[in-house]
């Protein structure tokens, strides 16, 4: 039963190199201020140098630096207050040879001049004459015209989630839409003749409520993809496929959590073969051995284990990076992370992907057991740890890098 | 002119150990689809044991395991096919001395029948007779009825934002909403002369867009509350103030992004001490010095430094904090972060908290150097670290923690 059931068995990472769809999410514009995390479909180009102009930034007096050279304490320069420069509006005076104008911080700098003294080096000894203790080297006290970003120079890369600055960065370069490429819909089919709906108030003996749905539902938000909770339905042969064929023209990834029984398996392996090409049927991952990989025309599709721990885990190294994918990602987020002490042996098998729950305390990663089908084991964890492919298990006392749950 | 505006300077550490406001936002009712990092006001007791009832783990029989004692492939156990269990449904018949059922994973366990026989150490030698080549205990291939979670114990904590498994544990529990503070409101106003939307195509000379709000609300949002982008205010006198009063009553958290000349940032300070108490006005932070922190009737204002690189890193220092505190939120997600060997030599002051942007290569973390006045310095960064307060700098080749731009 079994020996039929993994007749295409691959790794992990046999997976991530070879199961790689060319189909991507379209194009779409966005505002800014829906941007964030949104992945640019190219590279954004300033249509002009940042700031624009050249600009003071310290409150002080606009000089030619020349008049400053060799201004001391003992030996201040004197220079003729000419003016002062307003916030946001052109200088209406220039500087000449041995005078100054007055400057905020982030004013344009007048004419003539080629540095900002910074006030604390001054005082007005006399009303209109400047003194001067400290000299200044030309270009000091102030940022060229496109310091910050030269004309046609990118703003943000193309393929790297948009972060909090970059959205900054969009608005002073006057940017306030993107090109991006549409968030995947991720269609979340659930199966099995004992899965009923959360808000079912009783169950009936046998009954289990969807978890695992919502739980997809909330990894597929996190990397950036739409989830959409398409329902549950029977073991009833016929029934998935129906709802395959319905639901394949909407979605850019299908995901479907199998039942729990070989049955309902089995069931799922032959309704996906009936709508597209299955890649692999076994994963060399523990938890999530029985899980399926199809190329629908050009739609992915991911059958998942029935138990929600091994669905969520096989999601997490699976469904996420080929999500990524989906949506022009190169550059996907860092995940948090820490090192820690391994508390005990983890035994393993070479060739298989094992993902250990762990909780951390005092710097050491204690391994949270429990049979797969408890989906308490990752609620109780702080992360988990990898077990490579080529690892026999690791000894306890190993320094090992936790994957942070955040 | 600084030594009046630094009247009462702190330290980072002085803020967040003693600006801490007693305000939170309200509790507000969710569905379980809305809920992926909310903060729950209280834990969330399971309303009865999960998974409810005794369950099958594996594909095989039910049994006696008494009758299985001594079983192996020379000389198995012969048993009864009594019936079989279907999924979601309770059974129809009980396991007898000598007898077994045939179970589907996540089926339920029959009465008399202790444990479950795997289908791989079993055989139908004869049509109704069942051979079993391995002993079982009792308990095996089962879990117990409350083994996920017992009745009234806590799905989820107060306080730590919900991940996706949370949503999977409260949706197997028929948990359906889930009660949680709402998304504190961020007020972002802008100040300055010289501030023009995004949305100006030409710019006068002098005039900057505002990239601040843009970033800050990015922030906000990342940080899980709610922005209210309130526009540009100017320097005139008074126009702060009333615009101050006119969010206060909406606002859980109004951030005042101060223009960048002494006049602006001195009209700021003014407009606040209008409305509130000033709970410090010089922050030892750098970059970010000119932060000002007041409390305005419980709802706390965060007074930011007028180039946005400053303001961006004082809101991640100062405000992230606030708004997780705002939020009930005790256990902050963790921050993505790495290790590295810091380039060169950074000098910092005793006392004073820096930042430092730095890029990434090859383990190596490069300070991104530039004045706070450009934008760019952030975007090119993949990260930061920070000097604690006590050191007086850090070396090269220094292992340093660099907390990584998500």
């Amino acid at each position: 039963m079994t020996g039929r059931e993994f007749f295409t068995a691959r790794t992990v990472a046999e997976a991530l190199a070879g199961f790689r769809p060319d189909h991507r999410t379209p194009v779409e514009h966005v505002p800014l201020a829906d941007a964030l995390h949104r992945v640019p479909a190219a590279a954004v180009a300033s249509p002009a140098p940042l700031p624009g102009f050249v600009k003071s930034t310290v409150d002080g007096y606009a000089v030619r630096a020349a008049d400053t050279y060799g201004a001391s304490d003992g030996l201040p320069s004197y220079l003729d207050l000419l003016g002062a420069v307003s916030m946001g509006a052109a200088p209406d005076v220039a500087v000449r040879a041995g005078g100054c104008v007055a400057m905020p911080t982030g004013g344009v700098l007048p004419d003539g001049a080629d540095a900002v003294v910074m006030v604390e080096y001054t005082a007005e000894t006399m009303p209109g004459t400047i003194e001067i203790t400290r000299p200044v080297a030309p270009g000091s006290g102030l940022v060229r015209a496109d310091e910050d970003v030269t004309a046609g120079a990118p703003l943000v890369p193309a393929g790297r989630p948009l972060r909090a600055p970059d959205l900054g960065l969009l608005a002073a370069a006057g940017v306030t839409t993107v090109a991006v490429h549409a968030r995947p819909r991720v269609v979340i089919i659930s199966t099995g003749d004992e899965v009923v709906p959360p808000s079912t108030v009783e169950l009936l003996p046998g009954q289990v409520r969807d978890a695992t749905a919502s739980a997809l539902a909330g990894l597929v938000t996190d990397a950036g993809g739409e989830p959409v909770v398409a329902g549950i339905v029977s073991d009833e042969p016929g029934v998935l496929k129906d709802k395959l064929a319905e639901v394949l023209p909407t979605a850019d990834l299908v995901v479907v959590s199998a039942g729990s029984s070989v049955g309902a398996r089995d069931e799922t392996a032959g309704a996906v073969a009936a709508v597209g090409s299955v890649w692999c049927h076994g994963l060399a991952i523990k938890p999530g051995k029985p899980t399926l990989l199809a190329d629908c025309g050009g739609i992915p599709l991911i059958g998942l284990p029935g138990n929600p721990l091994s669905a969520l885990v096989v999601f997490g190294q699976v469904g996420i990076p080929l999500l990524w994918r989906l949506s022009g990602c190169e550059h996907p987020p860092p995940a948090p992370s820490t090192l820690a002490r391994l508390s005990r042996d983890l035994a393993s098998a070479t060739g298989r992907l094992d993902v250990v729950q762990v909780q951390l305390r005092d710097g050491v990663a204690e391994p949270v057991f429990g049979p797969s089908a408890l989906l308490s084991v990752l609620t109780r964890a702080d992360g988990y740890l990898v077990v490579p492919e080529p690892a026999t298990g690791l000894d306890a006392g190993t320094e090992v890098e936790v994957t942070l749950y955040r």
